[in-house]
């Protein structure tokens, strides 16, 4: 229900999306690792998103948004900012149906980045490094062309495909206790909060987020969304440095049951845990959800079968050494 | 057929090891790579061994051979000389039996690969870093303990075990043009090539081999068993770094359609492209069939369905940067 205010997106829509994203996407594996439940202390379901197309979870909202417009709409393409993993999946969803990407990127963007929009055959625009840059020239891309904004994670339509995730792992993993899953924006949480709330109540969303980036947790005990405290580029974890949105801050506010926040050294240690155990390549971002499920917040909860989201895999092997 | 010397294992054999195995080991998935396609003109699907139990094919021969000994031999255990996957497997398919594991390791054996043999529960026994004192401790163990000796690839039982990715492989992917092999001692190509040529006869068998320790394509153009012409440690792919054997040369020459080389660049490239885009983690010995499917001798076979066992995902994280 784009352009709604109030309500959120329910899981009738989190089905519509299934059905409209299902030729498109990767119904994602689901894996685990003996060395891994022993450091959680519990069978832990590692749901794959980094095998997802363009390599994380965003192939799921952003197709889900594209592929929600009319033809009259997708005629003038879609518009986002980002130099993030929503770049290149508006970028590949655009160009499976067929219709323009225009991604605005910042001028110290990293020229792989660039690249890799490029490659799915999105149209960039640079920007200044700056969010006023980015605001105005997004906007003025989406006056010219006629596109249509989409946004990464503040949007309904994002949020129902990314709900998508829930609907998929519920029905590959039995008797799940909890999901764990990585929050930035929130666009994820939010969507796969929805799901699982309706389908199996009593089961446990919890967030994950880094120590230096915990604007969700702090927001979530203040009842507002919260601005960050320090500079979002300490944490390794470069997926999560957003704050929570509009859209996304009241569905965790009311569906969310907890959010952990983990130090630097545990999301190193769980990338290199993932890498070397369960022989997957995962980003930052998706190793913050394996240092949540080792922490003791997490353990003392008891639960006994936690699914984890490993959300991306578009880690830069050449910086590999400065991660570990 | 152990105990055998002229006939090699059957289908049968490799159905029992299948069944006979089944309860200890994953059934590991079959991905597919966009990227991967685009790479080698067809379509691509990687057997993931690299997401084995120990992390590589090498768990399948290693626990077809402990559960093939009857209860007396049991009992006093099993011998091996390895330090590399083998050895890592035979520790923990003897664990899985309760039975101990006595694992003969040269004292300049990296400490990593030593924790790991401790770790599955292996006791292991130095020797000097020569053949020579291998062979003579690995004989002085098994005399002393009674225990029976599994060699790394040399072995029906191994054989039939390492068979059991074909029978998985050919239940998952239907109409498959060939599957692409690594080949160090030979034993995963034996085993694979006596399944599939019974199951599907025009089904192509290819090996893939370092051009620097090419001695199995040496071998099977000359007819023997040829040693290496150069320093074996010069190639990256450490898993292959050894000869044919009695056992796995005969199937080799009988069964196996081409063994195609590739040269140091190439399997970086493998690795690279493995980890970049398919977001495994893979050993160098996984990227020279990525390397295979890659040239120009496989593309011009035409084929238009390859299977690629992705034989292991044992990676040294810290020499990453060395590798790629």
């Amino acid at each position: 229900m784009p352009g709604s205010n109030s309500e959120h997106p329910t899981i009738d829509d989190i089905r519509a999306a299934a059905r409209r994203i299902e030729p498109h996407i990767h119904r994602t594996p689901v894996l685990t690792c003996h060395a891994i439940d022993e450091a959680a202390g519990c069978e832990v379901f590692l749901k794959c998103e980094n095998l997802q197309k363009v390599g994380a979870f965003k192939a799921r909202g952003a197709s889900n948004a594209v592929f929600s417009l009319t033809d009259a709409q997708a005629d003038h393409g879609v518009v986002t900012h980002s130099s993030g993993n929503h770049a290149q999946a508006l970028a590949w969803a655009a160009g499976r149906r067929g219709i323009p990407a225009h991604i605005v990127m910042p001028t110290n963007a990293p020229m792989v980045k660039k690249k890799a929009v490029l490659g799915y055959g999105g149209i960039v625009h640079d920007c200044e490094p700056t969010l006023e840059s980015r605001l105005k020239i997004c906007q003025r891309v989406a006056e010219e062309t006629g596109g249509t904004v989409i946004p990464p994670y503040d949007d309904d339509r994002v949020i129902a495909g990314q709900g998508t995730i829930a609907l998929e792992l519920l029905g590959q993993v039995p008797d799940l206790d909890a999901i764990v899953v990585p929050v930035g924006g929130g666009g994820m949480i939010a969507g796969i909060a929805i799901c699982a709330k309706a389908l199996s109540p009593r089961l446990e969303i919890i967030g994950a987020e880094p120590e230096l980036v915990d604007d969700a947790a702090r927001s979530r005990t203040s009842g507002r969304i919260e601005p960050h405290t320090g500079d979002p580029t300490r944490t390794i974890a470069d997926g999560l440095r957003t704050t929570l949105g509009e859209r996304t801050f009241p569905v965790i506010q009311e569906l969310v049951d907890d959010i952990i926040t983990v130090p630097e050294a545990a999301i190193r240690e769980g990338l290199r845990l993932v890498m070397e155990r369960a022989k997957l390549v995962i980003e930052p971002s998706a190793a913050v959800g394996i240092a949540a499920v080792r922490s003791d917040s997490l353990r003392s909860k008891g639960h006994r079968r936690i699914g984890v989201v490993l959300c991306g895999g578009n880690l830069d092997l050449d910086a590999l050494p400065s991660l570990l």
